[in-house]
């Protein structure tokens, strides 16, 4: 059964003359023992909530998974996909996508993040655990890494927190075959695996990883700890090649024509090229069959729930909102209208938080060891730990990558609406992450407060100056900036609403005034919309975002004072403007005025909508540490500012 | 003395309103001992190339540093600089800021940071060694590091390597204070850190972090050690402060009048703010002026080199690049554009190198794990190793974060041109440290190839779309994307002078045409220049950078054909472009003209070059897994979508 995998996967890369065929043929015995005698899965009922996860954390080595997935039976991964691996359109690309294939369940390949996403799952598999029970969830998550995985630091974030938090549904099969790109791990690299996991609250073990009873023994043994384990398989890479096999040759390149002709010899397999022999297709087809039985048996189970904890079961599953939830949070938004609070958007965003986590259950708040800061955590969450994995606030200490990738396993394995804060700055250190959550079309929250220098004596290590142009950088990502704390509530109205959209809300650490009055419309959904109209004839449109937005009102009086009419238009969010007609965006900038730009950040990306004639104003360089009205003052963000470009202009 | 520390920090918080007084009171102990008792460090020569390298990882407790500077008697560092903690253009600024102050070796504040680049310096330290021997190099690597700085993922890169490369004079000083900015760390993480590090080949102690001869006698047994040392600390942070020691809450606020009253009482120091008695003063001020007898020892061994390496030494430690590099590198360009090599960019690159390396011994290479494909390591370069610290080429393993923290810890160090590789979709995995390159200025050269869906099969996990225009969004960081061989070699030649301003070098996978052959001028240099002008009279301008300058040319070959006057813009750097005076970015740019932009990323950031009536040829969203040329047909980057921009708008 292992030999179907080997040859699948020389073949495939061979055929497609790119690919890495050196893990799987090392990791099939490993596959075939845990695909075959542990991992609970229906290739019919991909879907199926309480399944097992598997991931691929080592994501080069695709042809792994496209194999086992064929070979056990999903109706998608046809004999057609596998021969067209790497090819356009197929659903077997370079690395496991998800959403191409079922069984998929999270796309790899730069490394390190599957490993971070399992925790996520496995923590996830908690979470709903608690709320519903071991006869609904009771299911293990599994992943494969390799030595590149382990040797990004984004694995010492995952293990630490899945070692914190006790995640002992968590089996990590470790690839140990001795081997990076470059050759021998003995160039760049001397951990002591064992007790590196072991020091950070796992079981750890060493065992050969072409023995399938040890293989069995071992998973058997992890799938009884209370802890998270690690199962550290001595394989070689490239396994039954003759001549390249544990060697670096047979990572990422095909083997050729004679050593694939000597490895059929030396496995015993003559079959030829995409052909599987009966008896081993039905083994493994059986494998999949096995799948029915647990899907039906959990189904029987599902039926015994009383019928509304099964509707909302299936529907958090489903990542559908509560009904009812906008109503509430409409009314939520008239008080603030009628209110007016001053306050930072860090501060509107928690007052939206407490409105929200009581009105659907299923968000997960969190933060990198910021929590005051961030305002992440509302009255009613309690925090995520061994001994409550009920709660709904995870503290995910300082490690913002980490945290990233765990959110955005907790929403692929479903029930769960993640977000989690840190500095605006530190995206930084999640952008890995923040990348996959867009790529993977993953309702994922990103709260980022201290968004500009407007957090004053952290200085410029703190102060984000390029991140928003960063970050909208991204496709499929929002990038949210609110001016106040209505825009601060649409803002979150919407991010939670984008079921195949994450969000960035970029939040300030300063006081705002209150700006919107009207809140009949979302306008934040339109991405941008006039704020405050010219009185006079419109000569000049100003754009702002966030904090500037106050300053773009007190840039407008002046200008007005001055018989210049001039237009503020609130720009929370690009990437909806772009997504509005043509005509309301004329509407809005009204091409043929002076458009002048005001943002507490680098200029970059601002050319689209001042286009060659506008202005920007905000900064030019890195910021620095002082008091904030001194720094707005330095970098001469200020209403007399806008009227000095403007009058350089008109 | 340890209360002068923890005075002057409270002190000075409280004064600013603003910063964090918990760290430098809990660890003034260990400061103190490794000030008084071990640092060598000359005040009154800051700059002296053989002192002790100190990094405050954990740098929100910069008034640690700031004070420990003011004591030994830095003469930047005045009381009056203290008083003016996080004010407006003082030195002093909310995190240590390199180039602030003599005496801050590298820029912290961004947790993990610190001690990462700590390793590039203590393997600096030993390269140099290598190179000069025990007489002229020969001083240890002390970083104070928190909890913070350990979760953070890059802090396993770093301790990884560090381990592996057996860097036995870098000491660590763990601040164990239990306690980070959300609580306790009982919430949030169980690591045992002291098996963590000697699972990455590390000797690991814990004392008593307010006990000095334990710490003495910590620091004496990590000095002697053949391995890199952590000496876990227990402190308790805000030590001394009666009612909120040991709690978050002398984390990251002034402590207030009260509680200040209450500490000077409880440590027994009754002095005013800002008030050091004299002989607490006397006594922290011969601890500086141990250093003048250590540099002058080192003057008089530096003095016994022969003239030619004392020359080598001191131009090597000054940055400066070899006599004559630049005429021997002239002849390989003559060479080039006679040859006229059609080669992928990455081997032009590595093409440039061999020729660079030979003539530059300084430049030490490197990269994550992708030698063959990011083409970094020359014929010349030995791998640097426990047994061969005298090589040039580290093999960095999978660990992109450590590999940029630790270039700009030896650059920092001085003595060396570091350059790494790895894919340009990995700036990501990096971005924290190359913002900090950024930041503080560095000589840094990142090699990141595979720059674009040319890369093909691997798919849009290794697809890089918005990776340069993130990039180009960094301030003071130079993002070169050549078109052939002779742009590659020019490219690497502005990166190499450019002293104050890093680099990142975007390479194809894919091989391109040569397109030059005038090498009089270095064009590059200007960042954009007229590769190839129109034969009619100029209608259209393209710009494009790196692989795309083929198509844009192919495009033109079109456009006049029909009649259409057309010229090429290579633009390889956007930044010096930006650098050049408005009458030569007229004549390049030629305002008026249709202007379109080929390239194969996202249009972010080009409205500044096309306005507002110009196209963009090039991606929209993220890319696919298929051939190269199936993806740029799909994409529709092709002369053919060039010619049907031009006449949409012509």
């Amino acid at each position: 059964m292992a030999n179907a995998i080997r040859a699948l996967s020389m073949d495939a890369v061979q055929r497609a003359n790119s690919g890495h065929p050196g893990m799987p043929m090392g990791m099939a015995d490993v596959a075939t023992v845990l695909y075959s005698r542990f991992l609970k899965f229906d290739p019919l009922r991909p879907d199926w909530a309480d399944r097992d996860r598997f991931v691929l954390s080592a994501g080069h080595g695709s042809m792994l998974i496209y194999s086992l997935l064929h070979l056990t039976g999903y109706p998608d991964m046809t004999m057609d996909q596998i021969k067209n691996f790497r090819q356009l359109d197929s659903i077997t690309a370079g690395h496991p996508e998800f959403g191409h294939a079922p069984g998929i369940e999270t796309t790899t390949g730069p490394l390190g993040q599957g490993i971070a996403t399992a925790v996520g799952m496995a923590l996830g598999e908690r979470m709903m655990n608690a709320r519903y029970g071991d006869e609904i969830v009771d299911h293990y998550t599994y992943a494969i890494a390799g030595d590149g995985c382990l040797m990004e630091g984004i694995s010492h974030e995952a293990i630490s927190m899945a070692g914190h938090l006790k995640l002992n549904k968590l089996i990590v099969l470790f690839d140990d075959n001795g081997i990076t790109i470059d050759g021998s791990t003995d160039m760049s690299v001397s951990d002591n695996q064992i007790k590196r996991f072991e020091a950070c609250g796992w079981d750890a073990v060493a065992i050969d990883g072409h023995d399938p009873e040890a293989i069995a023994a071992a998973i058997e043994t992890a799938r009884n700890s209370d802890k998270p384990s690690l199962i550290a398989c001595k394989t070689v890479i490239g396994f039954g090649a003759p001549t390249k096999a544990g060697t670096s040759k047979t990572h990422g390149a095909p083997l050729g024509d004679d050593e694939i002709a000597g490895t059929r010899e030396k496995i015993g397999w003559p079959h030829a090229p995409f052909e599987i022999p009966e008896n081993v297709l039905k083994a493994w087809r059986s494998a999949g069959e096995r799948g029915a039985e647990f899907s039906a048996a959990w189904d029987a189970e599902l039926a015994k729930l009383p019928a509304d904890k099964r509707k909302l079961f299936e529907d958090q599953m489903a990542g559908k909102l509560p009904d009812g939830w906008k109503e509430t949070f409409q009314a939520y938004k008239t008080k603030l209208s009628e209110e007016a609070p001053k306050l930072a958007t860090r501060q509107s965003s928690q007052k939206a938080l407490e409105e929200l986590t009581a009105l659907i259950p299923q968000m997960i708040g969190g933060s990198a060891d910021l929590t005051g800061s961030n305002n992440t955590k509302s009255g009613v969450q309690g925090p995520v730990s061994v001994d409550n994995y009920g709660g709904s606030y995870i503290y995910y200490g300082v490690r913002e990558h980490g945290m990233a990738a765990a959110m955005n396993g907790l929403a692929l394995h479903g029930g769960f609406i993640p977000y989690g804060g840190t500095f605006l700055v530190f995206t930084d250190y999640c952008r890995p992450s923040i990348r996959l959550s867009a790529l993977m079309k993953q309702r994922v929250i990103y709260v980022m407060t201290h968004d500009s220098i407007g957090l004053g004596e952290d200085g410029p290590t703190h102060q984000p100056v390029e991140h928003l142009a960063s970050l909208r950088a991204i496709p499929n990502l929002n990038v949210f900036r609110p001016a106040d704390a209505v825009e601060a509530a649409e803002c979150w109205e919407l991010a939670l609403e984008s079921e195949k959209t994450p969000s960035v809300i970029a939040l300030t650490r300063q006081g705002l005034p209150a700006q919107r009055k009207d809140i009949s419309v979302n306008y934040s959904g339109y991405g941008a919309y006039i704020l405050n109209p010219s009185v006079l004839d419109r000569q000049v449109t100003l754009l702002a975002s966030g904090s500037e937005v106050e300053i773009a009102i007190a840039g407008q009086k002046l200008l007005e004072e001055m018989g210049i009419g001039t237009a503020v238009v609130s720009m929370p969010c690009w990437e909806l403007f772009k997504q509005q007609p043509q005509h309301y965006r004329d509407e809005v900038l009204s091409p043929g005025t002076l458009t002048v730009a005001v943002e507490a950040a680098l200029p970059f990306g601002w050319h689209e909508w001042i286009g060659s004639q506008g202005a920007f104003v905000g900064m030019t360089d890195f910021g620095a540490s002082a008091p904030i009205d001194q720094l707005y003052k330095k970098f001469k963000i200020t209403p007399e500012a806008i009227v000095d470009a403007v009058k350089a202009r008109l």
